[in-house]
């Protein structure tokens, strides 16, 4: 590109969306990372964000604050405990507890103010539909259906038509293949941190959904996690 | 209704949304009301919205907080000025700059989280098609393609195919069909705050379009607006 686009990264500090600013930046992005302080217990995934920001280049890194405390009605979020276990087959079907009502909408629509400040129209999401079947808000048809909304939202869909385009490229893949693509990018996985339960000093509690599926993906592929020791 | 529905109404503080609550009751709902503190220069309507609640008979109101300054781009979160006129007909056309990137669909998926918690089907909402039609997510496109995303993006959508309805009663009023409604439903104006950039002790500017609509309204009507005295 002569003049190179700019996109939103939603960056949360975890592996994926890690991959995700890799990936965005290897397509030829500008990449303006966002991230959010939204009353999760698992804050110590900020530091991780902004080491991850750094080390990736990103042009910028933001954290909007905003509380989603203010509802409650997820254990990512309140005093609800985070269920734990000792394998990946023991993770329930359906939508688990630790969804947060409306978050990828909410995190969505505060990358769509960015993004239209910013002039750009590339969000990268690292959503995955595989390993997270019970959340409703990573599908692809909630990605195409927040687009068409977006659209009719902003100066730029209604003046020039030009379209906000989400980019989910996580969506499909598995742990293993989301790993293997990060490595080949070069993505330090020991500045990531997945846990939803993390100890006082940031390490991870090896029991949670997102640890066991990190690890899960991690052996799969053989190799070792950095941030398991 | 035997069981009472539940219903989230955006308050802002202003004439619009107070109008919509008294509309939402008037319907039989159980009003749960919602504000925002987002870094708005106008932080006095927030007492505003609470007292409209209370005396409306809301049976919650809640605010969320979160930091719209974050990313700039409109005169009602930044040091922008705001623009001020002599007389209505001087507003200009196209989106102006009190508009805040992406602000309805930030607010719509609080709101959509909100109801998610609750358990409620239904969110009111005072934004206007013909005051604000420089506005591009005051549209009914907007609000019908803002509907079928959160079909897609909640559990109650996903599972129960339980529609979230977005209610905007206003869309189509003049601001003095808007007064009549809220007058007829013992709307009590006085308790009110529109105006985009309140003087120290809260008083309207009486030159900024939201002042300059709402006169025109009240004029219209033939009636005093109690906050001008």
């Amino acid at each position: 590109m002569s003049k190179q686009a700019k996109a939103v990264v939603l960056l949360s500090g975890g592996l994926d969306s890690a991959t995700v600013l890799a990936m965005a930046r290897e397509q030829g992005f500008a990449c303006y990372a966002l991230s959010f302080r939204y009353g999760q217990r698992h804050a110590v995934e900020l530091q991780a964000a902004e080491r991850v920001a750094r080390a990736l280049g990103a042009v910028e890194h933001r954290v909007a604050e905003l509380d989603l405390r203010v509802f409650g009605g997820s254990a990512l979020t309140s005093e609800m405990a985070v269920p734990k276990h000792e394998a990946v087959e023991e993770i329930g079907g359906g939508i688990p507890v630790t969804y947060v009502p409306a978050r990828n909408t909410i995190f969505l629509s505060f990358a769509l103010a960015y993004a239209e400040v910013l002039g750009a129209f590339d969000v990268f999401l690292g959503v995955n539909a595989l390993d997270y079947s019970g959340y409703p808000d990573c599908r692809p048809e909630y990605i195409r259906a927040f687009e068409e909304m977006a659209r009719l939202a902003t100066k730029a869909g209604v003046e020039q038509e030009q379209r906000l385009r989400i980019h989910a490229p996580l969506i499909e893949m598995t742990k293993a293949q989301i790993i293997r693509r990060g490595l080949e990018l070069g993505v330090d996985y020991g500045l990531t941190s997945s846990c939803y339960d993390p100890g006082e000093g940031g390490e991870a509690c090896g029991h949670c959904d997102s640890c066991l599926l990190r690890a899960k993906g991690f052996a799969e592929l053989g190799e070792r996690d950095p941030v398991r020791g």
